[in-house]
Formats: C-alpha cells, structure tokens, sequence
C-alpha cells in the first residue's frame, strides 16, 4: 500500500463527516460548521480516532527518522496545509465580496472597533491568569500575557461565513466586523511577536518595528495601488494563450499574497483577503465567484472540520482546567463585546450587539497563537487546552448568536438590492 | 513564522511556474503539460531547489524527531498528497466523460491491446536488465523483473488529458485507450505485488490471489452496480438541505472510491475513475462537470509539476546511467507499440499508431513502482535514476507524438456531434 493511501482515507473521512455533521445541523436549523466542527472533535485522533493517525505504511517512510512520531508529525503537516488552503479560500472570497471604497467608508469605526475589542479582552485575560496562576507557573506575566495574546485576535473566517449565509455581507456592520479584524489582525499578530520575543532570551525592538512598518505597507500597498492595478490592467489577462486565464491569474494572486503575508509575519490568510478585494474590481467581468465556488466548496470544509480534530476533549475531565477554561472563554466573549459596544457608540442596540458578536470567534488564530506558545514552552499543556477550548467555544458560540441577532434586522432597500441571488458562501 | 508558511510559498511557486511554462508551451505550439513537467524538473530540490526543502521553521517542527530529514519527508508527503489529490480529480473528469456502455462496447479490443501491451514491454525491460546487469545488482533476476514491471503499466491521465485537448475522447481510439488502460493498471499492480513478493522474505500466493480477486470484483461491481445506482436513485440527491448536494456528494464518491481502490491494493486513481463513470450517469441532471472544472484547474497542474520535482538531473552526467536510461526508455516506447499495433491488427494504421502511443506514457505509475523498488531496497538508487528517466520520457514524448498523428484525423459526424464546445479537459 502507498504511503499517501492512509492519508487520502482520512480526507475522504474528514469531507464526508463534515458533509454530514453539516445536512444534520442545517435540518436542525443549527449553523452547519458548528456540526463540522463537532464532528472533527469526534473523529479526530484524541476521540474516536478515525483520523490524524499514520498508518503503518507512512510509518515506514519515517524509518529511522523518528517512525511513528515523525509520521504522526507529518499527518498533522498535511492536515494544516490542507487547512490552510481552505482558510485561504475563504478569505479571498470575503475579500471579493469586499470593495475598498465600502471599507474606507467604514474606516474610523472599524479601527476604533479593532483596537478597543483588542484592550478589553487583553486586560481581562492578563488579569484572570496573573490573580489566579491556575497550573503554578514558572514564568507568570509572560504565561499570561501569552494568554491575553490569544484572546485578543478575531478570526472573520467564521463570523464572514455566517454573514454571508445571511446574506449580510453588505451591510454596515457586516462591514466594519471584516475591517475591524483586518486592523485586529494585524495588530493580535504584532502582540504575538512582542509576547514571543518576551519568552526568548533575547528581544529586538528595532526588528519588531521593521516588522510592523511591512506589515502596515503591505496591507496599504495591496489595497491601494493593487485595486487600481486590478481595475486598469486586468483586461490584458484576455491576451493570453492558456484557457481560462483570468480565473487562473486569479489564483496566482490569491496564492502569492497569502504566501507574502506568511513571509512578512502576517497571517496568510490577510493576504488571501487582500487579493480577493483586488479581485473584486474584476469579478464581474471574468466571473470569479462562480468560478472559485467549487474550489470553495471542496476545500473550505477541511478547514472546519481539521480544527475540530486538534481539541482534545479529555483535557476537560480536570475540574482546574474546565473551570479555566470557561473563565477564559467567559471574558474573551466579554471583552470583545465590551469593547465592540463601546466603539459603536451612537449606533443601535442591534448593530452595537451584532458586531461585537461579530468579533468573539478567536478561530484558527487562537490556535496559531496556542501553538506557537506551546512550541516555543510558554505555556504548559494545561493552559494549552484552555486556550484551544476558548478558541473553539468562541466559534461555537458566535454563529447560533449572530443567527439570532439578525432575526428581524431590517436590511435596506441598498443592501438587499447589492444582495446576490444566491447568498455568496454556501452552506458546509 | 507558522511552520506552514515555508509550504504555502512552494506551492505558490509551483502553481505559477506552472501556469507560466503552460502559457510559454501553448504559445510554442507545444503540450502544455510537458512545460510543466520540465519546469518542475527546473524548480525541483535536484535543480534550483525552489521548491520541496524545508525551512527552518518547518525543521524546528521535528526537533528530536528527525529535524531536517523528517521534515524534508513531511514537505515529500505533503506534495505527494497535493499531487495524489490533482491526478483523482484529473481521472474523475476522464470518468466523467467515459460511459460504461461505450466501454464495453470496444472491451474485447481494449483488453488485448492492455494484456498484449503489458507483455511485450516487460519481455523487453526484462530482457535489457538481465543481459547488461549495467549496475552490478546483487539479485539480479528481481531487480530486471521491477525494471520491467515499471516498463508495464499505463498513465492514462497524460493521454486522456491530450485526447481532451483534441476534442478527441469520442473517439474510438480513446476509448480502446482507456479501457485498456485501465485493464492494465489492474494488471500491472498485481505484477507488482508479485514482484514485491519476491523481493522480501516470505512470500504468499493465496494472499496474492485474494488481492486480485478483490480488485476484480471492486470494479465490475462500481462499473456494473455503482451506475445502476447512480442512475436510479441520484434524483433523491435534491432531498438533501445542504446547498450544491448533489456536487457535493460526487466529491464525497470520488474521494470515498479512490479511498477503497488505495486500502484493496490498487492504484487510487482507478477509483476516481470508477467514480466519475459512475456519476457519468448524472452529470448532466446535476452539471457536474461545469462544477468540477474549477477544482480541476487548480489543483491537477500541481500533480504534472510536483511529478518534475521529483526528476535529479545530476544522475544522468554519469554515461552508463544515461545509456540504459536511453535504452530502457527505446525499449518502453517499442513495447507498448508493438503490443498496441498487434492488438489492433485490422483497424487502419493511424488508429494502430494512436493506440500504441495513447499507451506509452508511464507517467506516475512508473514513478510509483520506481519509489516502492527504491523503498524495499530491490533496485539502485542508479536504477532508480534510470525508471524516472523512463517514466518522465515517455511522458513527454506521447503528446507531441499524439498531436501529430491527429492531424488530419477524420472525426466521423458522430465523434464531431458528441465532442462538448469547450474541450472538456482544458489547458493547464
């Protein structure tokens, strides 16, 4: 048997439970990638099993170079990339839903949105940690800290999903929620560098603010001059031989800013976002969205699903942990809405509670976050599971709440005449 | 940096290396998959090394386990899968545009023309590596039986994608090529079991005969059942609440069918392709094929470049590595041509001449046997040098062949009417 046959059961397991867990939760009028979710905790290899393990053949492969280890390292490799490519997928179709000139409109709100859901839950995340030290920590401030890194960034993977189910994306909050966590982002991913460096022996201020200034360029560079680039030159995409050309420039685009964003410190999938509202200036004419829908709906499930595999659920089990846990969870939900709520002054209720909603799923970027602290030994394995569990509550939570908030919203005749046909994400 | 990020830019630099040598190729009136493979050869870790070694953070990820030899075999596995998963999606659209009834109808042709093409290529291989024994091989008999056996099977993925481009898959001469095709993928993997077998120490021939008689029976019951099935019940797909269900769960088949072929011993790909005969039935209820085409221009290039990567230049500065390269190669073309051209002794000679070229392509089934022999130890690593030379040769070198031959084909009105407006394999 080939060594890659193991893995390619476990994506036909991954797809076809995430397919499942989502028809029964839409027939329960539950937001599908909750069930997706769910389902990976279940299937994956601290649960049932079924996936995320190397077979005996992959096993072999690794012979000598760790065996089992190095193969069950590998797995979860494929796994992220995999992932990956889903998250990317789905970014860069928000990002195509987004037009720059919509986003600047919203600019102030969506920053003032952005820092103040940034303080509020990093002050009461350092505070829980630092007034209880849970798990007796060697190095207090910092295991806190990195605590409070993690509650602080958004992931608008999930949130942008259900908006889009909802049809939403085009209204003012959906907007200001998908440029909040831009400015959200990009400032959670610097407060991670500052809380690395803190962890490691020795800390570069200078190489921290070169890191920002890129940072910032590139996402003003994508967005300015990219979008006019797009909107004037992309007819020439007609000049060339291969078929179907645009749809596959497209793509290189896609890849290639995600890539650029990983190399400059950022999250890929802000480069992913970035290309897509470059694209949006041409979507119509080289019909994008339809073309990237199958892709969408092939690989965005993975992303869901493979997050649920990473929870362990047996962490919970210890009464410390669980209760952490919900503490964690309690004021990451906390924070954002306050300093959501705050930041809409002056707008309704609904608006105020729909984007600070907008902002609690910590997502994939808690994960990332988790793991860099439990690779470089900042966090113990503990705090690990904690963190992992209010990343995922957040995304649990989030959607069935959004649902609900947008019950009875009174969309304006604009945006219901900017809706498409079909809402824009499709169902998982 | 996140330790995927090292990958995200390899596959963003395959994807557009591609794209661009596919674009170059087309404008030099050549097979555009060929620029693809040799710009993979260009990027590979034998060249340029672009693509397919591992950053640092990627070797931080197995510190103790390995380091940089594991995680240079996690970025091999993770290619392997991107790979595995373009050649599925490629064989499901062939499947997609074969019907069983067509088939059948050319079965007795396709079946000689797969076992005459099986035999005299391996008579040929066996015949060179046993009298030269160029490498000095302990065991002489088993290293020429795999020389051989790696000379055998076909890669229908590079034909069909050819004949595609050609608007050529109607054709009688295409449907001799893929039954036989896949009649020898059957074979050919039972040979290789065969062979493994005798490489190692035990050695079970009731076990080989269960392996064959549940291959067999895998695809006479997908080929006869599976469409039955698809034809009479996919009208019930419609039931179902998650939106795009009836793509959806042709994904799911493709996945689950190539799954199953991995695990029962066969080659994945025949699964995909099992699969997309099967749907085949209700593509046009569920416009499948409209649907698919964008994952398959995304994700099938990585399988052409990613097989490049694979190739190391360096090996053949050594003459005797290039002689036997060369003539195993010279070899590998005449078998299947002798075999192909007997088998259709009667039909005209161009349609002889197409058959036996459709045949000629290793392609990744070469590549597998050759990484299986390297893996148990039964070939040299010169050896090994020599059977992806082989297999990467007879790759390139069909296409043109094939585009030549076609010219000046006569499609009857009935070829002409049943070819789609847009050739339904489209450029890569």
């Amino acid at each position: 048997m080939e060594a890659t046959t193991g893995i390619l059961v476990d994506l036909f397991v991954l797809f076809a439970a995430a397919k499942v867990a989502g028809e029964l939760f839409t027939r329960l009028r539950q937001p599908p990638i909750v069930g997706e979710v769910l389902v990976g905790v279940l299937i994956g290899p601290h649960a049932l099993g079924l996936v995320g393990l190397p077979d005996s053949s992959l096993i072999d492969l690794f012979e000598g170079i760790g065996n089992e280890e190095a193969a069950k390292e590998a797995v979860t490799v494929v796994f992220d990339v995999i992932a990956l490519l889903g998250v990317i997928i789905l970014l860069f179709f928000v990002g195509l839903e987004t037009r720059l000139s919509e986003l600047l409109e919203v600019g102030g709100r969506a920053a003032t949105v952005g820092v103040l859901g940034i303080i509020f839950p990093f002050i009461l995340g350092f505070a829980l940690i630092w007034a209880t030290d849970p798990f007796a920590s060697e190095d207090l401030e910092i295991e806190a800290a990195f605590v409070a890194t993690a509650m602080v960034a958004t992931s608008v993977g999930i949130t942008a999903r259900v908006l889009g189910d909802l049809g939403a994306l085009g209204t003012r909050e959906a907007r200001i929620i998908l440029g909040a966590a831009v400015v959200d982002d990009i400032l959670a991913l610097l407060m991670l560098s500052v809380v690395s460096g803190l962890g490691e022996d020795s800390f570069d201020v200078l190489e921290l603010g070169l890191t920002a200034l890129v940072a910032v360029a590139f996402v003003v560079f994508a967005a300015l001059v990219g979008t006019r680039v797009i909107r004037q030159y992309s007819i020439h995409l007609e000049r060339l031989k291969i078929r179907n050309a645009p749809f596959l420039v497209a793509m290189i685009v896609m890849l290639g800013l995600s890539a650029l964003a990983g190399i400059i410190g950022l999250a890929a999938i802000i480069g992913a976002f970035l290309a897509g509202m470059m694209l949006a200036e041409a979507k119509e004419r080289f019909n994008l969205e339809q073309q990237a829908l199958p892709i969408y709906e092939f690989l965005v499930p993975f992303f869901f699903v493979i997050i649920g595999t990473k929870v362990d659920p047996g962490a919970f089990t210890d009464p410390t942990v669980l209760a952490i846990a919900l503490a964690v969870t309690g004021l990451a939900v906390l924070g954002k809405l306050i300093g959501g709520g705050l930041a809409s002054a002056g707008m309704p209720f609904r608006s105020a509670a729909i984007i600070g909603t907008g902002m609690v799923p910590r997502g994939e970027v808690g994960l990332v976050v988790a793991s860099i602290g439990a690779g470089i030994g900042i966090i113990t394995d503990d705090m690990f599971s904690v963190v992992v569990f209010m990343s995922i509550a957040t995304t649990i939570l989030a959607p069935s709440v959004l649902v609900w908030l947008y019950r009875g919203y009174r969309f304006t005749a604009e945006e219901v005449a900017e809706r498409p046909e079909e809402p824009p994400l499709p169902d998982l």
